[in-house]
């Protein structure tokens, strides 16, 4: 069988070994419903409340304070639908970027045919908003500020204390709402230190689960819920808890931060090995992530390429990439992200996303390199056309 | 260690371990997410076809008429909001039932807070619906009618096609949505034949991982989702699909179908020597659960018994049941469903749950029995008083 070389954690990890035992262990032992009033309940509430301790703790947070929902696309949803329906009288305005999710930004798409108006930041050549926009476009009747953290495409870390000192100076009240969901696990966050209401995660994109994610909302605030029904997470998110899959959050999240120093280090160094490669080679590209971007996400244009035909190539070695995210990979849109960054449409149709693990290997970007330098000369649309003249 | 005895399998059950195995293998090899473009991706979305295409033939529905979610909750707020904020023409009238789960009930408690009118049928003492006050209630503006199949607190198993008729005769244009979480594997479904739009199912009630739902949603109804993201789920359900849990919750689905009658039948024989050894003991009880139930759940009130104290009692024997439903065990109210079933609110206050699997066995029912014997004479009420005078 291929070694396989998977360069698409961005879009979704392989789960913890370790991660794996826990939840068959919970799924056969603690199998109760935590609201149960017998031991079997309370073992699994206590399971429950064993992973909500574990990632407030990783916070600086408050148990209280963390509630578990079905993944990062709920919370970033229950985040901004939960807090704008529970406080009308805040205002109609929301700020976000034109970088964002598509769970982020389709929900504010949704919100302007309800009576918001939104305002989408443009981003620079590096992804970043522009402060001065920030500052011009805050508003009294500023709600919520959406930002997310880490771009799921590009990498781009927005200075979250930057925009929150600006919303500090101009509307002390408008919310800011993180999506950290790229962020989780690779760099230490501390909403309340940030000065964040509402943080986001989501627990298979660090080795935990599918199907499980988290929403931080400081104590300060009050938010409705999206779901109705027995009144589980504090009333905030009803439904039977996935017992197995928030243990295996937990376990998940624990295991990465423990090692997320000598995580970044690992990545930081296979980014260099990519890009110094790359450099050294005869590969035309461009890295569309900024150099101080997280050094998990790389994302990179090839000239005179069709990124899914390089994809398909890849594949055959081992090697799974993806172009721009895996959440709008089915549409046929180009890149919002990049679109945004100003990148040259027909580079844009030439990207694609190299995300890492600390688990891949210096091995595996050795082995991309060489791909890349075999199959670009071949798949290169200006060779081919001249050779189809000949 | 004490042997478990679990009859709260209306509150969750124990995960088939063919189950737990299976979502081992999804997690370890098949990681990917269904929307990367690479094998990974497609050999995940296989996955999710094939569970889809499985729980669609057990209710004789397309795979396209199957959605997945993150639960039953979530699929009762899915199929009620959904379809009502998709046809706002179609009327604000909405007509439920008395004794509904709270993920209905709380559901229409919001709607009526946004306009909506909405009528909730009484019940015999059965915990049936009257046709003739069905007939009464149905108007031209009537959009919706949410009707529990399986009523989770006693088993009352509701005439949906008698239902559906009298819709058919009265405004066939108002959709019938059926929480089907406690009937689903436990009874044959066809929501098509019976005139059902829309119908709810939660995995973890039948063996299936915890955290997945099913929603059916007849093909010639439109509804709209209530997460906007990446779009997956035919746009009607976003966020990254829980890849493992929905080939879990496919191959439960497919275990229990395939031997529905034979559980049927066991679970019809556990419920008889339950209710003839009570009969047959000096125990004063009385069954709330109609004869004609679904045999998995038995409703019993003690007399002079607090329901809480013989569930602890019963407890410590290693026999776990419940009182009420989990979802409102933590509410200190009385059961809403035999409140609406006109039962003696003394008797009320003594009501236990025993819910079956076809895993329980003769044996565990035999425990319970000689428990029941031994406990309630030393916590009855009656005696105490009598023995503190003396």
């Amino acid at each position: 069988m291929l070694s396989e070389i998977y360069l698409d954690n961005s879009a979704t990890t392989r789960q913890y070994d370790e991660v794996t035992s826990l939840m068959a262990e919970v799924a056969s032992k603690y199998y109760g419903n935590p609201s149960s009033l017998h031991t079997k309940g309370i073992e699994a509430e206590r399971l429950v409340s064993g992973a909500r301790e574990t990632i407030a703790s990783l916070l600086g947070a408050q148990p209280s304070e963390i509630f578990f929902t079905s993944g990062g696309t709920e919370s970033n949803n229950l985040a901004i639908v939960g807090y704008l329906d529970a406080n009308p009288r805040k205002g109609k305005h929301v700020i976000t970027t034109k970088t964002e999710h598509p769970s982020v930004l389709e929900v504010y798409r949704n919100l302007e045919s309800r009576g918001y108006s939104v305002d989408y930041l443009d981003v620079d050549g590096n992804g970043r908003i522009i402060p001065g926009q920030l500052e011009q476009k805050i508003r009294p009747d500023t709600a919520l500020i959406s930002i997310i953290l880490v771009n799921n495409e590009t990498g781009t870390i927005q200075d979250i204390n930057r925009i929150s000192s600006i919303r500090d100076a101009l509307n002390p009240h408008a919310v800011i709402h993180a999506d950290a969901v790229q962020a989780f696990g690779k760099i230490k966050l501390n909403p309340a230190k940030s000065g964040i209401g509402l943080m986001s995660f989501s627990s298979h994109k660090i080795h935990g689960p599918k199907g499980v994610g988290a929403l931080y909302v400081s104590k300060s605030l009050r938010i409705n819920p999206l779901f109705y029904g027995g009144g589980q997470e504090t009333l905030l998110r009803s439904g039977t808890e996935n017992v197995p899959g928030i243990a295996g959050f937990g376990l998940a999240a624990k295991m990465t931060a423990e090692r997320i120093e000598e995580n970044y280090r690992k990545a930081a160094r296979l980014k260099q090995l990519l890009v110094e490669g790359l450099a050294a080679s005869d590969v035309e590209h461009r890295v569309n992530s900024p150099d101080d971007a997280l050094p998990y996400i790389i994302n990179i244009s090839f000239r005179n390429v069709r990124a899914e035909v390089l994809l398909h190539h890849l594949e055959q070695r081992g090697i799974f990439v993806s172009t721009g995210s895996a959440c709008s990979s089915h549409k046929k849109n180009r890149s919002h992200v990049l679109t945004a960054m100003n990148v040259d449409p027909a580079l844009i149709d030439g990207a694609l996303r190299f995300s890492l693990s600390h688990r891949n290997t210096e091995e595996d970007i050795r082995l991309t390199l060489d791909a890349l330098k075999d199959i670009i000369p071949v798949i290169d649309i200006s060779k081919k056309k001249k050779s189809g003249r000949m």
